[in-house]
């Protein structure tokens, strides 16, 4: 499977930067060429992570999709505060853009998916509501749904994972956050009003996982607005086991 | 010479990330190898750019000297608000101990130097600075420094390069900036104060760069305080052509 | 300017490998998309080097061009006698196809040339006769036209660069050389015969180049043939210093 | 966990190469700084692979070593007849002596393994018993013990993997083979004769892989030789499942 790191100069964040992307176009002797089109997997990385740290290796070829994989720094994949932190429009426009100029990539909502684990998974939902006429399907695995946590920040708070001031610049306004677009519950309420169609979504998260209640919440939230979605705990914990395991359940339901 | 992309895990950065170095220790066929103690170059790059922009390829090995070259971001070099945004201690003390224990570089101020160009010779001077004994001798082209503006900004105001938010997550609250440590100038008057050594500085800048009066008022606060320091003006602009004269005869200084 | 670096498997050489390529695809604010078709030149390195070795890094974007780079170790990009050693092949066939299919270049022979130094100038020549139906412009510089010495080479000899297993390796049976299509003046007699259209050749060499002599014998073979093509001799020896202004001058005359 | 992509010039290969290096040298928040002296594994890639084709990637912070992976293109890890085709060399000489340099690594036989599946477990055998007062220790999974058919072949023989030339390049006159020190039979003769100490060894193998005649032949002539070591068979082809477990299975024999 070709495997390309790309150093590019990204407007939305004001300066050079990398990603990386799979393709599974160079197949063996023997093999055959992969089917046209190819879709395509945005695949996000979680907190202190970046792009690559887990690629079902196996799966592109088999399932015919390319893997585009940022690397969006703590971010959450939101349009920070301040200048060249426009990590949603790095994501979800400008990347889906190049892809498409550069490699014909995620042509159509029905050949794009976006997934991502913990901080991953929740830029896997908040960016597939915000473009859904990009991402046809969201996965989102072990979310970090922390938008109402967010929202109670006071200055010179924070929590032990960050201070106020890195909640702040990623999510805007703690005050202003729950109705702001940053919230996915605030997308999914403007895409119903709006009746626009809203991609499909599967959640997973480990029973034993930090983030269960968050996820269960979400799930709640999204039942109650009548959004169809898949929603599966099984057990486990916020670690790799669980995302190996899962973003394979994820790419079956995506692309099988 | 070789060259060294490292991903690693920056505990200052709270996140993956990478960073290239260059040490001349492969000679071809004939060729001695490198004296010991190799010398070190901590190399900043400017606004918008990364590792790697601007390298005098020839010159490490003809002057026996590593390059450490970091990817700062937009960030100024500076400790930002955020939790994460730490890149004065990424690079001035994290990658030092880094590169230390990994590669035996950077073992003494004598043996170290660091150098940028505009928004990275902001960096290299503060840098410098704020670690007079880890790094020996200052190199700054052309150098963003910008303090004094910053410091005049307002809630909503910024300039054409980025906003408000982003100077303050840099810089920290303007209003303090002058009087902080994230003020070059304030580190010289405490290095002073505390009859500490100052590194060994040269600046230069080119006389139709839009930052000239930048660097000729820090020329003069550096006379007035009786800080020895070479400073040189030459016909140029804002750009490489300047750059790439100017890094060398920055080495040849440094190290020649 | 985008920078691709590109691991993928290639069934000429039999192993994964790797290449690179610049695409001028990232106008930072401002400036315009590039126009469409964007032309490409295969660069190639020479004996000792690997892809991105010299590269006019300014060019590109200024004259709308790609670069495929690709690293070709010491094989004289020919096909060698072992099973995965068909590196002519391998830059001439497979990669063509691979970034016509990927990126969409070297779509037809007007937008595509070929340029190298030394080996790769060898290179450029060879395979640029080879396949006139995808290389519109060949450049040569300083390049190592040696096949009428390996031919002499005798089991056991070889010179001081390599030994005769190695060269045997690259060109083939010694004895057969000269009349087979290893040798680019047996791929010009056979393109003459057959009626077919012959790339444009840009030929250069140092006048104080080791090589001056081999590039000036194939210069008069080529007049002797009657084959149009431009020949530069200038100052210079076998170095940088030479191909760093030398690969200008061919990017103007290919894409100029 | 530190990843080092090192791109440097290969004496022995005559020309610039890359390989790549894990070093668990950046531990996260809390936790402690490895130990020293940190353990060094080669990690050799089998035919058609490249450095990195699994790894296994929880255990170098687990049990504190370093993983040193070459990439030896289809070389067998023998030194060639060519010039520059000396990988031998290349992996048992220069990195040793390089990552020493360079990184402190692989100091001693009793800090230092090497392991490899097929093509590299011949190679793992191979360089370990050439090298013994380098490698304490050689884990060898699905090994191409091929020898003895390679001494067989015949001008424009060979067989589905690769023609004669290949063979002869890579392995020498078939002829001369089985008593040349590309044998490792030989080298196990040798090292005998001479009362020298032969590292110690783990070999495994599935038992339906098609290398499993080869494997078990090896081991009846190490147990003939009487020359302690360990065998494993298990159920299992010639694929990255049998790798993945028992490359752990390796790791735990050498460092656990």
């Amino acid at each position: 499977m070709a495997y390309f790191r790309i150093e590019y100069y990204s407007r939305a964040l004001r300066r050079e930067t990398s990603f990386e992307v799979l393709i599974p176009n160079d197949p063996r002797e023997g093999m055959p060429e992969p089917a046209e089109p190819m879709r395509t997997l945005f695949l996000l990385h979680g907190y202190t992570g970046k792009a690559g740290n887990y690629v079902p290796w196996e799966m592109p070829a088999q399932y015919n999709f390319a893997v585009v994989m940022p690397s969006a720094e703590n971010s959450f994949y939101l349009n920070g505060l301040s200048t060249g932190h426009a990590f949603q429009t790095f994501v979800g426009e400008e990347l889906v853009d190049y892809v498409r100029k550069t490699f014909r990539l995620a042509l159509s909502p029905g050949d794009t998916g976006i997934a991502g684990l913990s901080m991953g998974g929740f830029g896997a939902l908040h960016t597939g509501l915000a473009y859904p006429e990009t991402f046809g399907k969201i996965g989102a695995m072990s979310s970090a749904f922390i938008v109402h946590e967010v929202a109670k920040m006071q200055p010179g708070g924070g929590n032990e994972v960050a201070n106020y001031d890195y909640y702040r610049e990623c999510f805007g306004e703690p005050a202003l956050l729950e109705e702001s677009d940053n919230n996915p519950e605030t997308l999914v309420r403007k895409l119903k009003a709006a009746g626009a169609k809203i991609p499909a979504i599967y959640m997973s998260c480990g029973t034993e996982d930090f983030l269960i209640e968050n996820n269960r919440e979400m799930h709640r939230f999204l039942e109650a607005e009548g959004v169809p979605h898949e929603y599966h705990e099984a057990p486990g914990i916020h670690d790799m086991v669980f995302w190996s395991e899962h973003i394979r359940k994820i790419v079956c339901w995506m692309f099988g």
